[in-house]
């Protein structure tokens, strides 16, 4: 059984800067982590406290894998778990943070680039549809949500295991790395011209999404190559961030 | 200034019970309450307690409609407030419950139908979607999440003011209008055909959009005319259904 000191370590995880110190994060729910599993995630151990639930394929793959898994009392299962219906099983996961661009960057592919996105579920949710479309280069600027949100990784759903590369810097220096990288920048904006409208000339592009309330920066916007909007109605003001990136990402896939 | 009495009734309408029984709802944030008043909203009443903000624009629309503004404490407000970041301004509404199909339900135009989501974020964002793209009709079955609970409210950002017609019924009766008036369903499952395959031939169609977890149900599987999928990677399992939804609807908007 699982030490108390432990506990409190574990669910002292709930704070980012314990997070960010540590690099590691506790993930939560048997789907989430058979998929870190499956993904060959740096997991560090596994706690569990539902007597009812065997477990069983989460089982194999930790003794298949040599990870521990440990048993909690219900009670520490409630004080780690950070949803209302917990499943009371707990995996600890080293991550490996973004990290800045610097002279050797190298991305051979399109990047999609979260420019001050503030809502957790919001950048999983995006973090998701990117990783359905097969976008695996993420850039995000210092003032967007945590990346390791224990909500980002939730609605995530698996997404964080996918992704191939994520960096976090300035906007400035993320638009300095994709004009010299010759990267077509794609922006939003309710001036642009209609994406259905939009064929994409270069392979090699760049989406920049803005924040949930402000929309794209004029720094993103000034900087963009396309400027993009979604035809509709005109009776809303605006689409969710996360609903205007899944179709746009739909339009972007649609020419591969 | 507000009584103690009337604060106490307008905190107890986050109750669904009490909302549902009174058919009242109390919204909140200027930005919100500014659209139910543009949209000739039914409001009883507004009532604020932020001092430092003005809310002219607010008060010049109450002031056309005879709408009372009545001031209360910040204590009073916290307690109304459903929110981390009150904005301190709320308003009473009467809303309009769904209603049951019936014989002399006639509807001219393409549906959106929520089979049994659960999630109000989810809900919410669907409607702000339905109303950018235009589609007001819309049919909940009785096991969704409720239309008007504050959360889908406030992520539906003023689409609950543009729908035109919502139905509350079970999805055997709504496939039975359906059918009855020669509506094309749509549904989405991952062993439909290509969403950008896909071309309206009939102009009257209604799109099913399932539960989370469990997807689009059998029996609404079983009576589509056309089951759709949305190209992806095959990475992940699925697409949130909000994000699902907005693609197929940007699709569906194509053709207009």
């Amino acid at each position: 059984m699982i030490t108390k000191k432990e506990i409190k370590y574990l669910s002292s995880l709930k704070q980012k800067k314990i997070r960010l110190l540590n690099h590691k994060i506790l993930i939560e729910g048997s789907k989430l982590i058979l998929d870190a599993l499956k993904h060959k995630q740096n997991i560090k151990k596994i706690i569990y406290s539902n007597k009812d639930n065997d477990f069983s394929q989460i089982r194999k793959y930790a003794k298949n894998n040599n990870i521990i898994m440990e048993l909690c009392s219900k009670k520490d299962s409630e004080r780690m778990s950070d949803t209302k219906n917990s499943q009371e099983i707990f995996a600890l996961l080293n991550f490996a943070p973004p990290i800045k661009i610097n002279n050797d960057t190298i991305i051979n592919d399109n990047i999609i680039i979260i420019d001050g996105i503030s809502d957790p579920g919001n950048m999983g949710t995006i973090l998701r549809t990117c990783s359905w479309f097969g976008f695996y280069n993420i850039m995000i600027t210092h003032d967007s949500v945590e990346l390791f949100n224990p909500k980002t990784i939730r609605s995530g759903m698996g997404a964080h295991f996918h992704i191939k590369n994520t960096y976090k810097d300035s906007i400035d220096n993320i638009i300095e790395f994709l004009k010299k990288h010759n990267y077509k920048i794609i922006v939003t904006d309710l001036k642009g011209t209609k994406l259905r409208k939009y064929t994409k000339k270069n392979k090699k592009w760049a989406l920049i999404l803005g924040n949930e309330a402000h929309g794209v920066s004029k720094k993103s916007i000034d900087s963009a190559d396309t400027i993009i909007n979604i035809d509709g109605e005109k009776t809303m003001e605006s689409l969710n961030v996360a609903e205007a990136a899944s179709i746009i990402m739909y339009h972007l896939y649609q020419g591969m």
